[in-house]
């Protein structure tokens, strides 16, 4: 007898193999996938204590989010159109300053995770300052997340004096070490460019004194690059970051729009994982990322939607719809970045990417019950040939109906089951009424 | 007393002036905006005979879908991340010659409709076949549309004999001209390459003679390009239609992908208006249309979806999100495209496109009453620091909670008012069985 049981799909698996089951079935024990296999002719489903239709919906694998600011939530749509250092330097640096407190990133990170659940986002790869009041508001909304605590060498939200970046970090790491099932802490250092070499060789070696994930802006700029160039000269940004020792499979890069061919053999070699934002970079109009490069080398490649100033929203299956056509138009080639490969990235190839491939990214027996379904009853899903093309191209956060994270059912109907929305966003809109204040 | 008042809403005018009204009240008189302003502190709304508390939504001019095929919705996902020419040759062509009937055509001009009226989108501008039958379907969704009966010089679906390409597409506009006052007939030549001279230049007269709207697809790939520069060896594509009379203020030009400066300045010159389908564009990678050079010479850009055999949803918000991130990013400029530009082009100027420009586009008194409120409920429209950009950037069309066309309400919290559709799915999804059975 299952816990759960979920019949009456397309399953799309993401497994090695890509199958798909036109007429599934999944049973779930405790967190667990149990079974998953098709329905057996004129046999009923079989006994479970909850059982749910998914009404000839598509069940994915749960969504995998490799990059998030989850508290700049309470930013979504402050400052838009502008050019990139007035963006940050007059805007999103000043509005930290002044607005960040463990209040506003308690309820950001609320509303955040929310609009994330409900998109069929079960995973989110995050990384902040007050990271432990991220970690308290993600636990209490059930969602998966990986939380990294911000280093930068500037006075920070909560770490007004920079000295005290690494111990804060990992203080935050140790404190939420095994503490929560679906909490993994980490590390995160903003960027090369705001972090010295002793800054980054110290923050990775704490990671790896912690066995935690290593989080890095990388190459998001053109400018960026320019400046790397200036302090390694003689090598390029990998190969600063390779001589600081950051680079292993513990590692995630985030960006990557400006790396050069030698600094992907570099991460390949070294097994990085790359979180690809692309909706924040065309926005920011910082560059096309060579996803495709990444991949023929052998990267796993995640996407991320970014925080909310520079997207504005967290949803997952319209980013996957954006990552497949811009490769496209971008290398005038309608048969680049085919949707399976998206769907890949945004389910197994990410969890690889955060470090989580052992226990979600795909529907298989063994692991993390971690599933969305999709809305069949919504209009964009009519008619369906193919479901993960169906998903990628025609999908987006409101289809989904129901998010189920490690065998917990956390959006049923579209509704959130835990946690007061309405609450949420009355606070966020204050919030939101406060900074917008001059 | 009015018939229908808005009330507790961001009144995003999209007029000259762009003028948003914080707490802003909309009186409707029957299907005409009849008053627009703000809310006077302490005195309640005015009588109607119905009110909506818009619930500090926000509230657009309904969008205008500059560019749809609404019966290829059954096609939606049939065929992807092909190459062009094998999409095309392959599997459109095939499956129109197949399963395009007035059956098909009728349910899928319902789901389309459906989905667009849902999404927020009040007009469309279609062109395809058995266009009598789409008229049908349409008019019986209260949705406002012009419709283009299709001319090539090939076997079409009801057109077996291209001979009777023009007569058919005349008889179809006479059929239809003052009929229904939401449904306006036009003439839709496929393109340069598919009509000789000689058809391009008679079904442009006919429209003139019968005072519609002519659209036609222009180039849209590369390979195209060259393909008229062989026909036109002295002059560029728009000398050729300019010589075939085809370019005039009753013009909608089609994709415009890889228009020349001289094409550009020529069309200015015309007055045609062009309609950018950058999804469409993006996904059979046929490049990106230089939109910021067709404004700067003064054209009137509308925004489509195209059909959802090359997007694969009907969705104008989430288009509208990509035509500003897509341009930003190719020009590296974060600050190009900005929120209200693309606002305007899905309202405002895509109503000046399709030869719409007096009657819709913008909430001003004296014109019709097309208007969409946004559901202030859904996270993604929390907080809201500038309406514009929020609808642009965080909104979708599952963020519309109701649809008004021609002081109509068609949707009303996220749900068709009149349709069945339940059935119309139903039937879409027996039809996507028939296609798709080999």
């Amino acid at each position: 007898m299952y816990d759960l049981l979920i019949h009456n799909a397309w399953v799309v698996t993401v497994n090695a193999a890509c199958d798909v089951i036109p007429d599934g079935m999944i049973g779930i024990h405790g967190d667990v996938i149990a079974h998953i296999g098709p329905k057996r002719p004129d046999v009923p489903p079989p006994a479970a204590r909850e059982t749910i239709d998914a009404g000839k919906g598509i069940v994915l694998p749960g969504l995998v989010n490799a990059h998030t600011h989850l508290p700049m939530t309470v930013f979504r749509g402050m400052a838009d159109d502008l050019p990139l250092q007035a963006w940050l330097e007059d805007h999103i640096f000043p509005a930290e300053a002044a607005h960040i407190t463990p209040h506003t990133v308690h309820w950001g990170t609320l509303l955040g995770c929310a609009e994330m659940l409900l998109a069929g986002i079960t995973t989110c790869c995050d990384g902040y300052f007050f990271e432990d009041a991220v970690a308290r508001a993600a636990a209490m909304t059930g969602i998966r997340a990986i939380l990294g605590h911000g280093v930068i060498d500037f006075p920070a939200p909560g770490v007004p004096d920079p000295a005290e970046n690494i111990r804060t970090a990992t203080t935050f790491v140790r404190q939420w070490k095994n503490r929560s099932p679906l909490i993994t802490p980490s590390i995160f250092c903003h960027s090369p460019y705001t972090c010295s070499d002793k800054t980054l060789a110290r923050a990775k070696a704490a990671a790896v004194d912690e066995g935690v994930l290593f989080q890095i802006h990388v190459a998001e700029t053109r400018e960026e690059t320019t400046r790397y160039d200036d302090r390694t000269p003689n090598g390029s940004l990998t190969a600063r970051l390779a001589r600081l020792e950051l680079l292993d499979a513990d590692t995630l890069l985030v960006h990557g729009v400006w790396l050069s061919p030698a600094d992907i053999e570099r991460i390949a070699q070294n097994a990085c994982g790359i979180a690809h934002c692309p909706e924040s970079n065309m926005k920011l109009a910082t560059g096309i990322a060579p996803v495709t490069a990444f991949m023929q080398a052998g990267i796993p490649v995640g996407i991320g939607t970014d925080g909310c100033a520079s997207n504005n929203n967290q949803d997952l299956l319209r980013e996957m719809d954006i990552t497949a056509k811009l490769h496209k138009v971008a290398g005038g080639d309608p048969t680049a970045m085919p949707a399976p490969q998206v769907m890949a990235m945004a389910t197994r190839d990410g969890a690889r990417a955060i470090g989580l491939g052992d226990q979600i990214g795909s529907i298989e027996k063994g692991k993390q019950a971690d599933l969305v379904i999709l809305d069949s009853t919504h209009p964009a899903m009519c008619p369906i040939y193919n479901p993960v093309s169906q998903a990628v191209y025609a999908g987006s956060g409101d289809v989904v109906r129901d998010t189920i994270v490690a065998g917990r059912v956390r959006v049923r109907n579209r509704t959130l089951v835990d946690g007061n929305i309405d609450e949420i966003m009355r606070q966020v809109r204050a919030i939101g009424r406060a900074i917008g204040k001059p």
